[in-house]
């Protein structure tokens, strides 16, 4: 969970820009995809360098270079020189696990994000985003190898939806951000769906592992929080990019977008109360057993211990009296039932049983 | 109670404006009600099918739009035809459970509400409303079939209150919200009531089942505070709307509604510091009755456990000089004795008794 | 508590400006006391029907009408006529239990707030205060019959104390509301008194009822800050009023009430923290008086149960060989002897004793 | 601590600037100082009577009147008639235990702040003092007579400390406050070591007295926080006066005051937020030790019992075949034996022992 | 950990500017490092005689001053008279443990940040750097002697890193504030990987010794939080400064480090989340166990105690007429297993076997 800071600490000292080599990008190849599009036309190429690749010099419409894994020095200094990358930028394309982000720089808007892949249950797996909006280019930078982003492909692809090739790179990028976006309700939605779970089994039967259950939601809950909301400020602060960034057509969408996460983060701050809230009824309910296995063992005490006390004065070796009554053994049964009926009307009344 | 994210997570990856089938628009017809009003006239419509209506053609004074009911696709698109609506506003009206929002487009300003419709006890049953305010018309989205504006209808039809037909669709606008905000209140009444009786129960004879009441009453306030904090902003937007979507005049009343909004708001806050009040004067009860059901253990044990053993060191079979005594027998009953009373002594005074 | 909220559930669906006709108000008659002052001049009148005040059409100085007790629909007319009061301030006027707040209009501001009424004890009772400052006079509604502004009266008439009759409808204005905040400090000395008393009791003796005691004092608290908060809003709000409607002069007086309210505020805040803090040491009291219940038990039933086992023993009806020992009866005692040395002596090291 | 509240609810209902004639003042006399100085020159004065002061007709440098004790009415009265007090100014002097505030009035600046005086421990007394910044004098009113200020008398009287007496009457107003929140600190470390001790005593040998102490010193964190928050205002308001009021040459001394008063802001909640830690440190440990207790209980009563059981059932008068046999009685003892065994077996899997 | 609050107190009543004799400076001579860099040239000098280094006359390129250790009152009249320092600048360099705080003078930024040095384990100690920012010159203090800012002289004596030559002394102010914020990742990362081993204690085997790390964890989150929110202030604060002290290509990768103290922020308050987590799972586990605890007492005292107490009514020595039956040992002994039978039946049934 804390890779990010591992990384950080990795780094101390350093000067900003630096590049650790990585030892992921030996043993992946990174892969990359450029698309170019324009209102008319689709052309899409796939290879692993990017020198080799038709589509960059033409310059009509739309560029969108992909690239999935960790992009090797080589790939890194093609793009700066090609689209003027900042050190900064570089340094966090090249370094895992930010926090999500936007920087405003002269040629581009960098913004980090974290994408999340839902696994079995309510856990999840996170790994960074990096996109990077240029004039009439996206480049997007994806840790994992997943096909995320395949929608977008098969949309830009068809030809019966015009609205994604009308528009700009913009739009594009607006795209992939409200993606990224929706796969936060699909984490929330597999976190809720167990919530609900541990909740009923609070409800109907508490038990020790609850507890560690609710431990985990809330650390979790920590991550998600740690996630979602930096990227509200992320897009608030792309909302109010400069128009030439940004259409208004765009906008409108992002603006969308924006109130999704807050609906988000509204999700995670009530996903968090209600496991706080989980935790006090568990708490009580744990007392409130202690409490009746008390009053057990004290009602059952509390009758016997005086009885077995009669008895064993009459099991005294001493020569007592009551020995030589012709009744005596009725007698001393009788006392001891009226020790436990005095006991029974005292819990009675005390409402204990 | 999270339907919205369930929804939000089956649409992650398509794109914007992207209308799902929905399987309730098939049982239920959509009802759809067209009223023309100006200060001298009323007339009003009720149908299946809008183009079906004679009263959108004449245009003169203001025209309000109440659908009924899942919109299916047709009707969508002649409103969008119609009212310019933006394909987000289309989409938006037609996913249900949002979360209350304003939003400002070219033409119209667009809100989402949630309408909670009490029922028996604290329950309620959450809808969404979606209105949309245009330059002479009001179009109004509600999600379940009910008479909940039928007062407005009844308003807008008498000639004695001409205030409603005097002002334009703002204040018909206005209105609508002021409804919607009016049934917060009538929950939040059965809820406060509700709230008093498990306060009694608690004060006066605290039960294991009042804890699951505090839990669901304080879950309920999550869901209260997700729906009534958010419409605080929609109607603080409105108010900063320019001056030809909302009039001076209906500004005043909306200032009104948004204080209405704000008193909710105080009241959830101070239900749910209640609820966690009686929590704690719950739990600090619990504990007293434990100390209780302890000492009462405690007291009997620590009495009769040593006279207990002193009677078993009599009923030891060696040849115990104590045997032989003509009194041992009244000689142990007073060790007894004298312990029985130094044990209350000790109790009394640690003001346990 | 929640009177007011009750009301706003039983207005749900009615148009805004309705007046509810009032129970209270057949029983009680309403009573007017408007007063006439100028720098030179005093003059009172009192009585029933407004219009039968020949006061109100001279309009030299500055006027105050004074009603207590809930106003009838006549009076209400006769005012909106007069003073051109907003469908919204009569319904405010004649809602009671509004939260405060302040609402500017075109001829006047009108302010709501919340009259605390201490009685016995930590205890008051809360009514509404509605204030209208015009141009040149104040019309006070207080929704109780009692002689709270008297000491307002007697300054007026006295000739010796001119600062309040030279100054506009402003200053006295600000003195009504000067006075209302002023009873916040009488009620919350009450509380700080009981707060005192049950904090003694929790240190020196805690009981349980001490617990209901601070829940009902933290109760008391939510409710003083539901009506302190929003009364800092609303001089805050005059405080930006126009220099027309409050003079430079009558705002460093008002802002001095300011200062009062933020240090209402704080003390509810301090109440607050310290009944918590109370309710904390409590808890913590309780689980030690539990500690040292557990603890008498456990060094009797440790120190006894085995000397019992030992005894019970020899108490078997075997033929036992130490039966038949000389010293058999001593050997047995100094065995459950120095059972106990060696309990005494784990304890004492345990430091349980 | 709520003297402040009793005065205030005492004031109810009288109108502003009033004075109460206060008990004190007829026993202390009040001590007034006079200095005047200039870069050339510096003269002193004291005595009881303002009127007899020489220094205050010459009118040239910085003057200083220092007023020690509750001011009686005369004096009052000369300060009035000679600088113009506002009535509310008078009420705020003469009225003890204000909120720290800040007065911005046409002819001077009026701040009143709390000077805390430690005490033995970690206890203070708290006592007002107002001071007043005019064009070239400052008042200062001490509530209690302490040679609070003396440093800066000599420092005002040495030729060698230029820099006090080149600078105008605002640089004297900077130190006065400075050094009274220079005293916050030694509040702040005397508390600070008592929180220390505490903390020890809690982590090595908890004890019941110890939760006392946490309150007494958290009941001391919520008085603090009440004086030093308001003074950070107080300070942040003055940074904002105007140009003529306050040199930019003192400003930047006073930005220094400013960031003094913040650190003992974080001092103060760091300090609530560790005996909050302390209060739960202790609840866990009370916790821990009861489960230990329970544990020794548990351990002894759950070997012990079976086993007198056995006992016991051979203590029976039964003809018991087991009577006849020739090991009977170690036959008993070897049940005794197995259960002990297997108990402490039991034990030592749940890891109790 | 309350140096600084220690320090403070002793200066109570102090004029501002004073300079304590400081008795560490007598130990430790200060080492000055002197180094002037332009893009073509590199000179270094150290010593201990400022006076002495020939390179403070030259005047071309950038100058840094480096002290280490407690700089003694000659070397500060030095840099007072070379660079204009203000007094208040002097007090805080000589001061140690001052809060972060930045303050801009005419001449230069003068900045205050906490160095972390790591230790063993998660503990680090604290000391202070003071930084000033001229035209040209970047003065640094560093109050221990360790080479921390080492890497910084390499980059500048290499002729391959050209970035740090070129720019001006703002961008070496930047990597010096850079290298303080890497500082909090390293000591973050060890405090988060003790939280991890806490944290798989606490749920595998809790026991009270966790308490007692995690109430020092939070303890040190208390220090850390002290130390890294008002760095944020500071960076926040020299993003805003003017373009001359800090130029724009600085600009960009100073927010880059105001990015990661946000970053450590958010780490601090989640690992404060965290402890406050598991210490209410470590509660919960202690009730747990308690409950576990008290059920075996209670299984076992329920089943024995009435047992044993039949087997004591048999134990009489009354003439009791089943001692004449041919069965009547295994009578009795049938009872009990009956009365055992019964209570295990119940105890199933309770769910607590």
């Amino acid at each position: 969970m804390f890779r990010d800071i591992r990384r950080k600490a990795k780094l101390a000292g350093l000067p900003p820009g630096i590049v650790l080599e990585n030892e992921e990008q030996k043993h992946e190849p990174t892969k990359i995809t450029v698309v170019q599009y324009s209102q008319e036309d689709y052309q899409e190429w796939k290879g692993e360098d990017l020198d080799a690749c038709p589509l960059l010099s033409q310059g009509t419409g739309c560029l969108w270079i992909h690239i999935q894994g960790m992009p090797h020095n080589h790939l890194m200094e093609q793009l700066v020189k090609r689209y003027h990358l900042h050190p900064l930028t570089v340094e966090d394309i090249t370094t895992s696990s930010q926090r999500p982000k936007v920087e405003e720089f002269e040629d581009y808007e960098f913004v980090t994000l974290q994408l999340l892949t839902p696994h079995k249950k309510s856990q999840f797996t996170i790994s960074q985003i990096n996109l990077l909006l240029g004039k009439d280019y996206v480049i997007s930078f994806q840790e994992v190898d997943s096909d995320f982003f395949s929608p977008i492909y098969k949309r830009l692809q068809s030809t019966s939806h015009q609205r994604m090739r009308e528009q700009g790179s913009d739009y594009l990028f607006y795209r992939l951000i409200d993606i990224i976006v929706d796969y936060y309700f699909v984490v929330l939605e597999a976190v809720g769906g167990q919530i609900d779970e541990v909740e009923e089994k609070i409800i109907v039967n508490p038990k020790p592992q609850s507890t560690r259950k609710i431990y985990r939601l809330k650390r979790r809950m920590l991550v998600l929080r740690k996630i979602i909301w930096p990227a509200r400020e992320v897009v608030s602060h792309l909302l109010q990019a400069e128009e030439k960034r940004i259409s208004a057509f765009t906008r409108v969408y992002l603006r969308d977008t924006y109130d999704h996460i807050v609906q988000a983060i509204d999700t995670v701050e009530t996903f968090r109360d209600m496991l706080t809230n989980m935790l006090d009824i568990y708490l009580s309910s744990l007392t409130n057993r202690m409490n009746e296995v008390m009053k057990t063992l004290t009602i059952i005490a509390t009758i016997f211990i005086p009885m077995t006390f009669v008895a064993s004065i009459y099991g005294m070796n001493f020569k007592i009296p009551e020995y030589q009554w012709n009744y005596g053994y009725y007698y001393a049964l009788g006392i001891m039932a009226i020790i436990a009926i005095v006991m029974l009307i005292y819990f009675k009344k005390k409402r204990w049983i």
